[in-house]
């Protein structure tokens, strides 16, 4: 063996050599039963589908790593089961649904959107201890279009919230609902999104990506005002964060764009094309599983309006080829190219992550909180206090003196 | 932190929530070298292919989590040696098969159908030590049109079982063989069927499911009299278990449809279409590994017989769309739904179940017998004694008072 | 439980029942950062890329376990960084390249080839402390036109070797490149070749599999010449291997054919249509990852040649059928047909695998040396000595009488 007795470089001129392995945060990524952040996204209601396309037909749905099957009996009660018969384990999904549940193709047991156990036809007296078996359920709600599911301990049950913002829906208003990957892609191409749900979140507190990515860097994919550099601010709510970004304009006037993150995975964020006014929508990122997620959305629109969406060059993002997709990368692209599940002891965070900061230290805390076995914020088990009101906007002013 | 004063619903009410992990059961489910259920499965003769399908180009076969080739040589033997050469690892599928064995394409050492090495072309006087390099092999016997291997310890070799319902062909009849997917989807679709041996074992004693999933769930997929209730009675035979299903028909008959389950994995189901009399067929659910099996089926038929098959409303399974398999589900629905291997944990086994309790009992027993040193039932190395009685078939018959 | 009286057949005819559980030797195969193998390899250059395809577009790369991306800035400086952006660790393959680095599609930041960060648009002044977030980077030179990387210990960094029988380039020479799976399929089908890097590096000092595999047992994929079984010698070099392989020829001649193995990847092959003279080629296998490597090649050429390739029943690798792959099967059905990793504990080497034994050995050898913290037999930290003499060719001549 010999050693060189070449002198070392500059220290400083350190490459990719010899550095530590890397990691991604679990406590703010992995969501199944019985992990931190799983417990405490089981405190609050999800939603989880577009109530009108559940019918009949018993349809796959994962969540919190939970396999599931929903769907609507012909009494028109939505029903969230899992997946697994409760008898020998088929997937419900083959089951038939009936007056007043699904039935399993095996051996036809019957189960109600609660889960009883209502037939065992192959049993004596169509089961006589079909109380013993019941089959796993939560609890589901109609709102907005959407169907919210409840995914935790059932004394923990809150009041499912509503939105100011999404009430009061005039004559010529509709709800247009989406869940599916909408945030990520701007289309309705995806089903599932293909990494971590915190990706997403971390997107929500972050405006200045939308200066780069979405303005300067890729050509105008939302609207060119989004290409002034904002002045920033962000500023704790009730339960979230909001940050507040002014621009100065080309008339004299400054607009202040309020975007919002609300526990544990809420976003409203204003109009895109910069229309003036409060934000009209609502957008959820609901975990799948540690390494897929959905967006579930609920805007408030004229009647008759066209389904909203985004066009690069004219295209919608699942007509994009993999060279446009590199050329012209947006939200799906920075997230997804952050890999599955994110190297989070990767990470340089800068002053402009600081709403991502704010975001991360709220979901940590309040996740410590349902460990210790309180309540997090922003459940509320009262009734009278359902409306949780959303600041967000597009807020145009005579420009003011800054300091 | 704060903790909710809501009082608790009604514990009666129990969601998903709060469920213990769930797992499967190891021991009746893994197959690898070494395991329990391996061990045992390592004891008894399985048919592995159709022998008229082994020529001289070398096939591929997986069988009890090991991969293994399958090839003739030039002299008319079977052979069945593993896959990876043992000079240098290449896999004999490309290997070139000769006179008398297997010949490898990297180096060129010849193997014999008992894994002797013939010929190592590279090495002085073609190999002086070439005795040392025996490939791993396996005994191979032809019977009833398929191959069937031993896997186990040499010295525990017992003799290949003949079936008494498969021998004596008439000069009218023929044994149909199939290799593959067939008593999972009733046609040839699938070379392997992807989830655990044990959901297709299941399915054997399981008289009820006939009613439910083929009879009245899916609309009729073998014969309306199905649709009936049958009264079962499972009862033990010397190494297996049959059940009895009588049903009673509108003329005054009844019908005693006997199907037999046999150690370890042999089942010979009654004709589907109610003939009258003995099964014609005997068929075995031989595990490739963890998570997957082949059925490889033998039946007695006319001469000039079409392939046997179902078809549901006219379509093959292999023909049917997604949405067809899920308003029609069959066997591989039902058994693929739970899963790729099923969660044992979770089952609720009921009265109806007790023909599935009978066999697992059985085999949980037998393989604590080999696991302690001890020949399990329905091994036999007694030449005079290598027919076995199968009992199975529709009987028919004047309807008897029953008590 | 009963145990049989049948006496056990004799020993010697052990099948394969009862073998030990199979290994590969991770000392030989796995190179992720800080493994053993890992760490010696790291202490040479590997060809990375072909020179003229790294242009403006960035590429995703991988090597040794790590996620990279190549570039070069537009003043021509070629730049290869970790994958993922220092800042929130989106991918850099999204990133546009502009006169001085690459700048990240998220959020802007600007990195040159060298990792520094030259501009954060998003914070104050461009990022005050922007120093203090480098972008891993690696080392690059351009040579033969390749793109050579160094991803060892900055101060470890040894000159880039050249080799004489690729220097002096004439005025009526080119040299060819190609980075894939030109060695393992004879076409450019293959970009990443999916198996251990050592399935290929074995091949390199195994003269006889070119008689078998190459020759007789495929038909002629080289040239009949090969079909000659040759007297083989392996002699150790400076750092490295050879053979000499002679083959006695009908018309009186002699040719030895020298083929050349250097530490620690590098093989230089001479003409396999056995061209007389000095090899006028090297190649590196560069592994991706434990289970991937490309092949790295440079050939002196007369000017205009066609790209070198092999036909076999005039057609090319990627234009093979399953079934022609499985009746002539060249080096990339041998080498991925031992698996992914092969499993070295089951191997029989013999007198013919002494070069790959020769091989193994100094690889082990040299693996622990670097393990100690010393130098590498290869590695040259003295512009002085940088060429490397390489002894291979076709070299003919009269019979010499052998003893």
């Amino acid at each position: 063996m010999s050693t060189s007795t070449i002198e070392a470089p500059q220290r400083a001129r350190a490459t990719g050599y010899g550095r530590k392995p890397s990691t991604h945060d679990a406590t703010m990524t992995e969501v199944g039963p019985g992990t931190p952040l799983g417990e405490f996204m089981r405190r609050y209601w999800h939603p989880v589908a577009e109530a009108a396309k559940i019918q009949h037909v018993p349809q796959k749905l994962r969540i919190l790593g939970e396999d599931l099957v929903i769907f609507r009996d012909r009494k028109g009660r939505p029903g969230l089961l899992h997946a697994r018969c409760a008898h020998r384990g088929t997937t419900l999904y083959y089951g038939k649904v009936e007056e007043n549940g699904i039935r399993c193709c095996y051996h036809g047991w019957l189960f109600d959107v609660e889960g009883r156990c209502l037939d065992q036809p192959c049993e004596p007296d169509g089961g006589r201890h079909r109380d013993q078996a019941r089959q796993p359920w939560y609890p589901v709600e109609e709102r907005y279009g959407l169907v919210f599911a409840y995914l935790g301990p059932p004394q923990k049950k809150p009041v499912l919230p509503r939105y100011d913002i999404l009430e009061n829906v005039g004559p010529e208003q509709m709800l247009w609902t989406h869940v599916g990957g909408f945030f990520a892609t701007g289309d309705s191409s995806l089903s599932v999104v293909p990494y971590s749900w915190l990706q997403m979140n971390d997107n929500v507190m972050d405006p200045f990506h939308v200066q780069v990515l979405h303005s300067t860097f890729s050509g105008v994919q939302f609207h060119q005002k989004f290409a002034l550099m904002p002045k920033v601010e962000f500023f704790a709510v009730d339960h979230g964060v909001c940050y507040s970004a002014v621009r100065q304009l080309e008339d004299g006037r400054e607009v202040d764009r309020i975007s919002s993150w609300l526990m544990p995975n809420i976003m409203s964020v204003p109009d895109i094309q910069f229309a003036s006014g409060a934000s009209s929508n609502v957008a959820w990122v609901v975990p799948v599983d540690d390494t897929s997620y959905v967006t579930a959305a609920v805007m408030k629109l004229p009647k008759g309006s066209d389904s909203p969406g985004i066009r690069v060059n004219g295209k919608r993002w699942g007509e994009m080829t993999e060279a446009e997709r590199q050329r012209f990368p947006g939200d799906f692209e920075a997230q997804s190219g952050q890999g599955t599940i994110s190297l989070h002891s990767e990470e340089h965070l800068v002053t402009s992550d600081r709403g991502i900061m704010m975001q991360r230290r709220i979901l940590e805390k309040q996740i410590e909180v349902v460990a210790a076995g309180g309540d997090p914020l922003g459940v509320n088990f009262d009734p009278a206090k359902e409306v949780h009101a959303v600041r967000s906007g597009n807020f145009f002013r005579a420009a003011r003196a800054t300091g």
